[in-house]
């Protein structure tokens, strides 16, 4: 653990199937006035909506409703929203659906009292709202296992007129007072996007895992969450409603994306950076414009953090290192990543998503630049891309 | 994940060697009057008692002391404790220490404004505080990796006159609100001093890992712990000052006890139940109690639980599985762990405690029952002691 850091994580996880009781509890902490938000309405078909209704109702809370939030939350969406909370003075914001409502949720409860604009400031100018701002607190309802949004401060906002899709992460007020995780609640979602979620947590573990050289036990302890997100995904692709399998990949969702593992260490989350671009271009689903891609950029970083790939190949997928070179091995560990993702039915190559050559070049040069073991440029992206691309035609 | 859990760990820690900055900062959110609780003074002569005041001076706080908390807190000093801090009715106890000043501030804390005898009540009872009872804040700045208790609710108090050593997990009100970790700070402990605090760890790690048969997310985070913590004490016994080394120890013992590697799975505490009883026999140090009893412990279960113990061999232990029986390979790997208690210099028998052969059945009737793939009789435990003493002769 190298460096000097903070970890505050103070959300209250309720974890598993009394819903009720669960939620009845967190509820009691909270004043009369609740805004619920959801998102198209799949949780009034699914019994989510009324299980939700009847803890409200039987804590004396009166509802104020906002329904609608998109997928990718827009700046539109948000300045409604934040209108409705100020308006109406809510005592908690209570989020019941996936990341995107989390996300979104969050960015009403630090915008609601704000005096002047969110997004320029929050978003843009990536300031926090002053220590004596009223913030609302935010509690969650998850329904879809995947960004981690239930147990950090994380939020991303979409101005779609100008094209600029933005992530912030809030301070510690910001992050969910309590979230509810039932397993089951994820069952019904279509198989798709369950794999689009598997994959974006392992992405999450992956960006935080593949930098720095050092003996850190954040490594250690991502191995193995990788290792068990692997060994659950493989009963959940084949058995939608196993619970253990889904609920150890509901609970690795959130250990990936806390903070936890990053703690004392580098990251690198060039994977993310060009997904959210190919994700612009296409509407590729963002777990699968992470598949698509990873391979690819792990194959062209490989050789500057050969160590690590090798240690991945050992540790995470068992690969026998015996008269190996790291390098041999490495390159070993990378082809079980994307027979995995095969394996799984996550998308192998960005040809599937829609990408074709003409938009390479645009896409690198709108991608927001980084790197960990190698600090990428443009033409290192377009190299990335024709790579996926052409694996695709490779293998026709 | 298994069952339904509720994980709720709010403590803030501060990691680092910032500790003027960070203690400062923690300060900040509590009143004026702060109770300074330690032990024998080693903290005047390494320097930490002035980093501590010269803080506590700056952010205006008035300071009562409360010193020589031993390293197994009695009922006595609980008592003269809570009187003091009643009688000045301080904001918040400051705990600099390790685990048993944190305990024993924690004792304090419940009991301070408790209506009636705490030890009755918290302890001999296991009750909790009433809700409207008003609890003291508890911070601490850890000088000793090893229980956990900068990020629990646990506290374990000493009846010395009935000799009786009783544990508690207090709920969320009692776990510490933040936790300065400095590693540097255990630079100069004793060597047999570190050793034992990274077996206590590796011990607590896998009380709670040898249980149940299931696929739980908490068995990979366990093995991702327990394999940094191996790595670690390697390059620590050899060189005490490596701040990689001690500062993953530091960061492990934390999350080995702060309930996450336990959500969701059963546990099987008997080492520590043994152990406890071998340190009110020999006085024994706790962790070389722990090691001193492990395998013996181990080997006698194994057959219950041959399928776990084979994949901690294989996974712990990095030992080829290949042409071999989980039986075989579960035998190896408490080897592979026997061999690792030497290595780093933890006790590996309980004839070098003083346990001699007369003490055993009264070990075995004093000792608190319990199990994991194995309920535990008397008769067990005085064959389990037996094999440890023999263990010994025989090397010689």
């Amino acid at each position: 653990m190298l460096g000097n850091f903070i970890y505050y994580n103070p959300t209250k996880l309720y974890f598993g199937t009394e819903v009720d009781k669960n939620l009845k509890d967190a509820l009691e902490n909270y004043g009369k006035k609740v805004l619920l938000v959801y998102g198209g309405g799949s949780i009034k078909s699914n019994g989510i909506y009324d299980t939700v209704i009847k803890a409200l109702k039987e804590t004396g809370k009166e509802v104020v409703e906002l329904s609608g939030v998109m997928p990718n939350p827009t700046l539109e969406k948000l300045n409604e929203g934040i209108l409705l909370a100020r308006n109406e003075d809510v005592d908690l914001i209570l989020a019941v659906g996936g990341g995107s409502t989390i996300d979104y949720s969050k960015g009403v409860a630090a915008g609601a009292f704000f005096d002047g604009d969110a997004w320029t400031n929050f978003w843009l100018q990536q300031k926090e709202p002053a220590p004596d701002q009223k913030i609302i607190p935010v509690g969650s309802v998850l329904t879809l296992a995947g960004t981690g949004s239930e147990m950090n401060g994380g939020s991303v906002i979409t101005d779609e007129k100008n094209k600029l899709k933005v992530g912030k992460v809030f301070g510690e007020r910001l992050i969910p007072k309590f979230s509810v995780l039932n397993p089951e609640y994820t069952f019904s979602l279509p198989q798709n996007q369950m794999v689009a979620g598997i994959y974006d947590i392992m992405s999450h573990i992956m960006e935080q895992y593949f930098s720095g050289d050092d003996d850190s036990t954040s490594d250690y302890i991502s191995e193995g969450l990788m290792r068990s997100l692997i060994a659950s995904s493989r009963v959940a692709v084949k058995d939608p409603k196993n619970y253990e399998a889904r609920s150890n990949i509901m609970w690795i969702a959130t250990w990936a994306l806390n903070t936890l593992i990053g703690k004392g260490k580098k990251q690198d989350w060039m994977v993310h950076m060009i997904a959210h671009t190919i994700g612009a271009f296409t509407h590729a689903t963002h777990g699968m414009a992470l598949s698509a891609i990873s391979a690819a950029y792990y194959r062209f970083i490989l050789k500057y953090g050969e160590h690590r790939f090798a240690r991945f190949a050992r540790v995470v997928w068992e690969i026998p290192s015996e008269g190996k070179t790291d390098s041999q091995l490495a390159s070993e560990g990378i082809d079980a990543l994307e027979n995995w993702i095969k394996e799984i039915g996550a998308a192998s190559d960005i040809e599937v998503l829609g990408v074709t050559d003409n938009m390479l070049e645009e896409i690198a040069a709108t991608t927001f630049l980084g790197g960990g073991y190698k600090e990428i440029t443009k033409e290192d992206i377009v190299a990335i891309l024709k790579d996926s691309l052409k694996r695709n035609k490779n293998n026709l």
